[in-house]
């Protein structure tokens, strides 16, 4: 609640840099008449970018009779970031310039049951080996690594708390992975980094109350309020997946009963599908991803089995989120991850009409749903997001970026 | 997204008369602390309250050496607040001092089905009128008046755009109040003014992330993200009672089904006494106010049905607790209105249990449950703070409090 002035100078340093990165080319006074901040501020932020050698000053704009001012944009060799998107069926490794540009690309597959944490992260780790030789760089210029793993995550200490598909109980994930990465590491999980993408990069820019779906094996609503990420008293908020659609419905691995995620989830959308026609050959029994993608192959085929489990899933998304729609009156509700990559389209298609019965026409009325617009992987996209913005917050600390470049 | 430096300035004012409503008899320095402003700014905008007769020094403090520093207090004559709490069944008047200490208090009972707009605006007229000379002031010395209403409210134009258990639609209800009673009307809903009182004066003091459990004729829960309240894009946040916890369960009268009101709300609450015992003497058919007293006393009385409506009404609010505990991990969930004054007590002993099988064990453990403690009226004290809160952001306007003072 009590914000300190280091806290708005950190606040105002990422504010500035996001600004640039969204609109290259920006004159001081532009980036302070769209911060609100003063001019003075402003200038004196962007110098300190420009020292850390994340901004360069690329050309002069006509001010209408007065001096010429001085036109900035990011520059991408100012320092390289790592995304990592750990999902229950894959990890996914990015690496980004400094205007968060790919600069490589690499995916490994988790097999099922290939879920202990030291398989995980053997993945990660030569993941971002084989990134780093992709790209032809080294860890030396990595301003630092953000790793996204589902469930709860406890991201002061590095620990992933819970994984429930995976039945991780407090792994000391930052510890483990240190053993093979000498890089900065932050950690967080998908529901926190697609917000944050969605709202540099994709349907959240500009806008203030943010919803994105997360739509994979596990299911979450990542939130932003007024602009910012919102995390709630232990950064556990957002685990929409396991509030409850039908009391005494189907159980979940939480546990509980009846949460929108064994209704909406790639596991809940098979259970659909076995309970529609269970000798269908679109049925994967092992394999989610198969099963998804057979789904989707289906529907465009005009496969029955197939259109009835997508109107009977959207049947379920579209009255959830319409909760979130009444609950949380967002201007915008994103559909991400793999299940949505994949089925989203024809979902989407049928969710409208079930919102529309379901929602406050007021509320309603304000609210886009959407699919997630990022080209590439958004998780990945916004883990290496939080790892920028720690290493803006950690900038003038001993352990913080001027120190690091000397 | 973008705030101003006056957006800022109003902001700080009202911090800045919160905590010494809250804190009586401090110095500058202490405000300056608490809030993180400079001292320069804490002693200007004191300064700017004192002028209005909103402080006043009242002593001096011993600096521990430097000179002795000035204390101020709020001035409980510095002007009245009036604060109505529109509820289906009643119309509760208060009158405030400017530190929203109770002056008079006066409530009108609305008669089932007497629900028309010019009705009820009739009862806010007579019940400000009979305040007013309870408390022997006239309306010269009012800052304003906050008018609470239950639903959907678009605060701007003073209009009730849904009330949905007395089916208004568009209500110009700041227009009609306008006509008898000449004072600044600012009109919100029950779940904004709780939560104000809570921030203020309740559980939610010193806390970020807040939410208000109504329960009433109509439910809903009001929310408080980083201590501020939070509205949605169109203040129509926290329709939780619109949420839906038994997908095809009961029909709400907002056309969709198994909506948490339908269950918990006072006339579900009946339903679910008419499924367990429909010739129970408990049944008031007519009247919800009746029929909840005489659950209450019932339960008191060991009386079975009684026990077991209470039982299956906490079964549907844990989970429909339990939802919010997973999606918005608060620190605090209050439980306020009339129901809960009535009930609160006996539900609460069994929400515990059923919350605790349902929500996700890390948020579960950061959230507190409690009834309100605010003594008299919260909705009414929320509906004066908000009075205030608009007086303070007039403050150098040409409308606003300085000129308003001339």
């Amino acid at each position: 609640m009590k914000r300190t002035s280091r806290d708005i100078r950190i606040a105002n340093r990422f504010e500035v840099l996001r600004r640039i990165i969204g609109a290259p080319m920006v004159s001081r006074q532009q980036i302070a008449s769209e911060t609100g901040l003063s001019l003075a501020t402003a200038a004196n932020l962007i110098g300190e970018l420009m020292e850390l050698g994340l901004l360069v000053e690329v050309g002069f704009q006509d001010s209408g009779g007065g001096r010429p001012r001085g036109v900035v944009s990011v520059n991408p060799s100012g320092g390289v970031l790592v995304g990592v998107d750990v999902a229950e069926t894959y990890v996914h490794v990015e690496l980004f310039d400094a205007a968060l540009g790919v600069l490589a690309s690499v995916e490994e597959e988790l097999h099922p049951r290939e879920n202990r944490p030291e398989q995980v992260v053997a993945h990660i780790a030569s993941g971002v080996q084989a990134a780093f030789e992709a790209a032809g760089v080294g860890p030396d210029r990595v301003l630092g690594a953000g790793v996204s793993v589902p469930g709860q995550v406890d991201r002061e200490g590095g620990v992933s708390v819970y994984a429930p598909n995976w039945d991780w109980h407090d792994v000391p994930l930052r510890s483990l992975l240190a053993e093979s990465l000498d890089l900065p590491l932050y950690l967080d999980n998908p529901l926190r980094a697609c917000v944050v993408a969605e709202l540099w990069f994709g349907a959240g820019r500009g806008r203030d109350d943010v919803v994105v779906v997360n739509l994979g094996t596990g299911v979450g609503a990542g939130l932003a309020f007024g602009g910012t990420l919102y995390r709630g008293a232990t950064n556990s908020a957002g685990e929409w997946g396991h509030t409850t659609l039908v009391v005494d419905g189907r159980l979940c691995h939480c546990g509980s009963r009846g949460c929108v995620e064994t209704y909406v989830g790639a596991p809940g959308i098979m259970q659909t599908l076995r309970d529609l026609a269970p000798n269908s050959p679109l049925l994967h029994p092992e394999d989610q991803t198969a099963t998804i993608e057979a789904l989707a192959h289906g529907v465009a085929a005009g496969d029955p089995v197939a259109a009835k489990v997508v109107t009977e899933t959207a049947r379920y998304l579209g009255v959830a989120v319409a909760d979130l729609i009444n609950l949380v009156n967002p201007e915008v509700i994103v559909l991400s991850s793999w299940v949505a990559a994949r089925l989203g389209e024809s979902l989407l298609a049928e969710v409208g009409a079930v919102v529309a019965q379901h929602a406050l026409s007021r509320p309603l009325a304000a609210t886009e749903i959407t699919l997630c617009q990022i080209a590439g992987n958004p998780v990945s996209l916004g883990a290496a997001t939080f790892a920028l913005k720690r290493f803006l917050a950690g900038i003038g600390t001993p352990a913080g970026g001027l120190i690091r470049r000397v």
